[in-house]
């Protein structure tokens, strides 16, 4: 940390806030310009400690040196993170697909949605049993129902399935259907559902928050990895902005930063970031192109029939073609698809 | 709602839309323009509905013509929702001024910042027992014995009592020592948390999300009201723009706004709004003139020695002035303080 | 500036930065820490040195500890600057109310609305003859005929005139009949025309940009003060956020923001910052509760037949009761109006 | 358009609109629903209309059906525009690389950076002899002179050019030595500029706003092509959030999404849309999977000496690296490089 001073502040101003960084355990280094004096803090970045340095008079501003996150950062762990799971490998290699319907609907439907998405080549079955929704008079979900659905459709298809846990306290429940544990973009600072994340021992997907920053998005990671689990993929699906005719804005830099900033692999959501069918195809090549360690893609048997989010899901004919035409951008990125 | 047809949609696709939409049990209104045809919709406004139809071929968009909330909404209730409190009223025409710490550090802390407050001219007492923090390694709160302490300043100085209710099974423990039960910014589209403050018979202060829309808050307030607790204060506290001066941009239209939309009572959170101390005096007294029913400020006896939000927190002497000269402004705005 | 080296730097890159700093004049400080070295260094703040260090291998990026602005920061000119014009001043103790139409549409119009605002106690009178607009198809404004007008009202009215320049080349013209010359958001940026504005000696109203952080704002400033015109007045208008329910998002903590960082004066437009007459009134009041200089509202003799932006512009009776009403509201912000 | 009514709007206040409407030539449609009356507009979308419209008591709101571009649409111009430029085209089954430095900062650089980029693959040279700059303190270009260095860059490599024009009294002056004519970010809406360039018959980049939306940038196209000038070229080059690792967002999104709107090429900067050079060739791949017709790249024969963007600039082995790795991603999205 630097702790600026301002141009007015006196001698005695900057002793009060030396003595206080060296009770706080500090380190200092002080550096005497015309116009200010800058004190240089040595030691581990505390929010607490900046912000009390921040309260005092004649403090201008402090300035953080170093980023906040450390298990989640590549200083630390400068390797990838690969995660074996069933056959496949996320983070590797490979590219991962992950496909289904925003929500499981029905038994029937799940099957079939199951089914299309396994035979054009996807290794990850998603649906949402539990479902977060903007109002009280939509559809909610299935919720346990739906988690027996999805363990059908995990025996009969041997798909891996994903799918979204919505506090601490159905963890368990979640983990005993799931093979990947999805938390939502409202959800990414829970921070009680997270600490509980980090005492399981299965992959977390962890999707941005709506208007996150990349680095509040590294810090909700760390609060998994911080309890002991190292499995986190990171999914970018898109940020508020002012522009209304997408959904969302989907953020595709994110994954060449996350790549550089954290070992964590970074999948990419095309369906929500952008909430028009249209621009999935499109949109899914750039993210592998970008570099992204695979995709999450809401493919449902009819999207006219979709209790939720049809107007962003593929059909399966959709489907099979984006597949097949991602094979070619996936081999150009150095990626098996 | 309103179906816009794609320029090239022929008479078989129009038809196919009302046939739709007369199976879902709408009302069907035609009107064929030169370059486009456009179905008026008749019947309640339905997300579901509208993805359904957006999903099909041929047709460019939904519009909605209605607003999605109805008893957040001015329509059905067009009086203003005052919430009696003790000896005071939200919403009427005392401005109501909650104080206090960023959160409950320890016993000595809180009794001095509760009678600091109190002294100065404040109703309620803010400190949080459980705090939601971007890093895992800052302070995360007392929590349990967070909530005695505050039960303790409730009976000592008899200051109404808020404090943040983080999940769904801590609201029982969190009302029993709470007035008014707070939800963060964070947890704005906590679904479960919503559904349940929907089951009890206190009021609630929902803050509004980071990034959320005036359309959403008051669909999150929706939750609780449509369980059955038509006690929802809405707290404005800054949404998250690209100005890094301010820790965020304080939306102060949101509070005319609201007051037209909405009968329920809006207060500002000028602290969280702005992150400085030195922009709160003039925030608070803005806000009044805006027709705010209240304020949310962060008061703490030492900000140079808070755990958290020292930065943005006034001192003793700071917050008694502005107490002071709030009693003006409040007069113009036809409250009393 | 501060230098952030990266982790692995060796101490070859550390000598190759602060050997190219001293060749550019500048002095340097070396902080060797645990994990990292930084180099603060000594001398003016310069973005293309900062750009060049930047570019470097090794290092992590650099941090300026100045603010850009000189002239139009506080730091150099610590009193406020007071503007005379007539008979009053602007950035002094009087509230300063600018208002008229959106556009110049026809001489009767243009006198009719002068006339309304004058005898409601507006001091200075506001119409566009140049008219920016986002459509080819819209409404361009009258031009030189437009400025004919408005002079006219000047001598027939004695109210101020204030009016938009939207290049370099009808600066003289523009001046010739206009006391205050208005440079839009949509021009913030357009810097042959503040330098050109630079050489004059007439105030300028200086809007702030749709997205423009509010230091970007204070060197788009900064160019027209270092041109030798000191007399800048900066306007608030709203930025673009997220939210679809108001035109923009009227930022008011930027009014005690800027107040701390710079001596010149600040006014707000209700009118664009929330595109409806309704919200207007609040927030009006806000902004001179918020320290405002003044406001610079959009009032039309008949909203419903403006020829542009008649939806956010107040009728007579509405503007007269709003004026009634600040005095009070100025009164108490320590203002006269 | 569609005039929803409040309401509790009368059979009278229907009648005023629907008069009010006649008497402006439109055709009216109504639909008297439980709650509302809602009108629907037969006739040209025109925002003064609307606008008036939205003024009249008892109005809630005016919705727009259709967009507001014409010639800048697919609606009316279905089939791609493709540009003929020299030895190549832009739009169509070419993948057009414009590579050079920010700025023309003398003639030995300008020359080396202008072999670098032909000699790697590139058929457009790009280089600022007018730059736009955030500070009054900065370099603000060769002006002039710049433009010289540039037409002999033109005559002694072959290569075509584009370069910046600033305003509408320069036009002539740059299209006597450029080939494209770019209009940068902060003048999209600079209409005086965007109506001289619909004058002329050379190509035209015309960079997105900072903050502008899809349908803002395709109203500014619709200026230029609304003056006879069809060979509009759209620049994506970042928009402004919240995120600060990146100098802006790179909203790829905007490519397919401006392809199904407008028949216009769409080309773009990943220098300028991320700030960093090390992300550069990411987004730089997934642009053109996404279906970019082009890209515009900052090259600088040595980025640690440039004048500005050193930190987004790439070294010559950096982009010849680039373009190597490009050839693959083109062929896969069906362009030749």
């Amino acid at each position: 940390m630097i702790v600026v001073m301002n141009p007015d502040a006196s001698k005695d101003d900057v002793s009060r806030i030396t003595d206080k960084l060296k009770r706080m355990g500090y380190g200092v280094h002080l550096s005497i310009g015309e116009r200010r004096t800058i004190i240089g803090v040595i030691g581990q970045r505390r929010e607490e400690a900046a912000q009390a340095l921040e309260a005092m008079s004649q403090v201008e501003r402090v300035v953080f040196i170093t980023r906040p996150f450390k298990l989640a950062g590549r200083e630390f762990h400068p390797d990838d993170t690969v995660i074996n799971l069933g056959h496949t490998t996320i983070g590797g290699s490979e590219l991962i697909v992950m496909a289904g319907p925003c929500a499981v609907e029905g038994e029937a439907q799940l099957m079939e949605a199951a089914n299309t998405v396994k035979e054009a080549g996807a290794q990850v079955f998603r649906a949402g049993a539990f479902k977060p929704r903007t109002s009280p008079y939509s559809f909610q979900g299935l919720e346990i129902k739906g988690l027996e659905y999805l363990d059908r459709v995990r025996s009969e298809t041997g798909l891996l399935i994903v799918t979204e846990v919505m506090d601490q306290f159905t963890v368990s429940e979640v983990a005993a259907c799931a093979d990947i544990l999805q938390v939502g973009a409202r959800n990414m600072q829970n921070y009680f559902l997270l600490r509980e994340l980090g005492r399981i021992r299965k992959p977390v997907l962890l999707k941005r928050g709506l208007s996150a920053t990349v680095e509040e998005w590294l810090m909700a990671a760390e609060y998994i990895l911080n309890g002991g689990n190292y499995e986190v993929i990171l999914c970018e699906r898109g940020i508020r902005t002012f522009e209304p005719y997408t959904r969302n804005t989907l953020d595709l830099s994110a994954v060449p930063l996350v790549k550089q900033l954290s070992p964590l692999p970074v999948i990419v959501d095309p369906s929500h970031g952008t909430g028009h069918s249209s621009l999935v195809p499109a949109m899914s090549k750039a993210a592998v192109a970008a570099g992204a360690d695979g995709l999450m893609i809401e493919v449902h048997p009819n999207p006219e029939e979709a209790l939720s989010d049809g107007p962003q899901s593929l059909n399966p004919a959709q489907f099979k073609t984006l597949i097949r035409d991602l094979k070619g951008v996936a081999l150009n990125a150095g990626r098996l698809l």
